[in-house]
């Protein structure tokens, strides 16, 4: 059976530069499973008429034919399940690292320029004033009075850094699926720290992160 | 036996604002486990100082005494291995979804910023020159030669942007743990396109993330 790929390609033939074509060589890779491939260029939408739409990567995988990368590593799981799985067991714990690693390196980052000044105005114990700004103000290396006033920026820098957790729970309840697990309780605690702290909603009410911190604690005694 | 959560508190003791104290509250509760909690303000370094350190969360559980989030759940997991895990096996697929998310709406934006301007001038077959000015200025809200003034600017935002992955990479092989899965299909896609059209080299030899991407051409025959 001929397997064929639709790969994006530059002027030069073998300059095959798209990520989304790349992850699918991978996954191809990882089953095991042989391959052709086709250059392809962004305007010869006729080339890839038959998949029903016009972009890479397509597929095609004897008489199948799928497109849409997420569309592509999910029936190569479940076509080929005998081959080494693309989502399996054991990472769960070393994918929980790398989100660890997301919560404190960019969305804790994002959060703490928003509600910093609202923590040292209307939170702190008048006592820990002192400490917070001089070891606060020098790591963000401004003032208090300086990140308040840049409010609104860095309101629209937290939406952007949310995206991925938005999109996420868009699609199901829990980071770690039908239950929440160690993941979710990472991130739920950078969220709660930012709805204790913020002096203005950050989230709209059918915001799908608004739901899942609900549904969080349905799940727990807190 | 009892168990006694030291977490950070306001000028209110009941304000309980640190996400690294809420990430703990919820993975003892997802064990079950039953806790009190002491108030801490940052300046109380006294109170914690039997910790051999300065920051909260500590928890005390029975003779033992832990400090620093990620110990304390790593510690959990150890300790209460008969309670729910908190990075158990079925949610790998969902945390992949979070991944995917991330390298979509993260760091594909901040990638493109910088490749664009290059992908335009030096990759692309010419025919596609056309298409691809029109549809990727239309979507960025700015001409190509603007981005490629502001390249500087984009690499720095784009360095950010890579912080959790190169952290993650620092402690684990793969994002997936000691092999690769599709969660590090789907960022390498990124890393390559950006390496395969960058005009200049985006990261340092000794970047644990090129490491990573010499290990993926390692484990894979592409």
């Amino acid at each position: 059976m001929k397997r064929i790929l639709y790969d994006l390609a530059g002027a030069n033939p073998a300059c095959r530069f798209s990520p989304y074509c790349w992850r699918i060589k991978l996954a191809l890779a990882h089953k095991n499973l042989a391959y052709e491939t086709i250059p392809w260029r962004f305007t010869e939408k006729a080339a890839i008429e038959f998949s029903g739409q016009g972009k890479v990567p397509v597929l095609v995988d004897g008489k199948n034919t799928i497109h849409d990368s997420q569309a592509i590593a999910e029936y190569l799981e479940t076509t080929y399940p005998n081959e080494a799985s693309l989502f399996g067991d054991p990472p769960a714990k070393a994918l929980t690292y790398f989100i660890k690693n997301w919560t404190e390196l960019s969305l804790h980052p994002a959060i703490v320029k928003v509600v910093l000044p609202d923590i040292y105005f209307t939170i702190l114990d008048p006592k820990d004033q002192p400490y917070f700004r001089k070891t606060r103000e020098a790591f963000q290396g401004m003032s208090i009075e300086a990140m308040a006033a840049r409010r609104p920026e860095y309101l629209a820098v937290l939406q952007t850094a949310l995206a991925p957790l938005r999109t996420t729970l868009s699609g199901q309840t829990f980071i770690a699926g039908a239950a929440p697990n160690y993941a979710d309780h990472i991130v739920y605690g950078a969220l709660r720290w930012a709805a204790m702290t913020s002096s203005t909603p950050l989230l709209e009410q059918e915001d799908p992160i608004a739901a899942w911190m609900q549904a969080i604690l349905d799940t727990y005694d807190l």
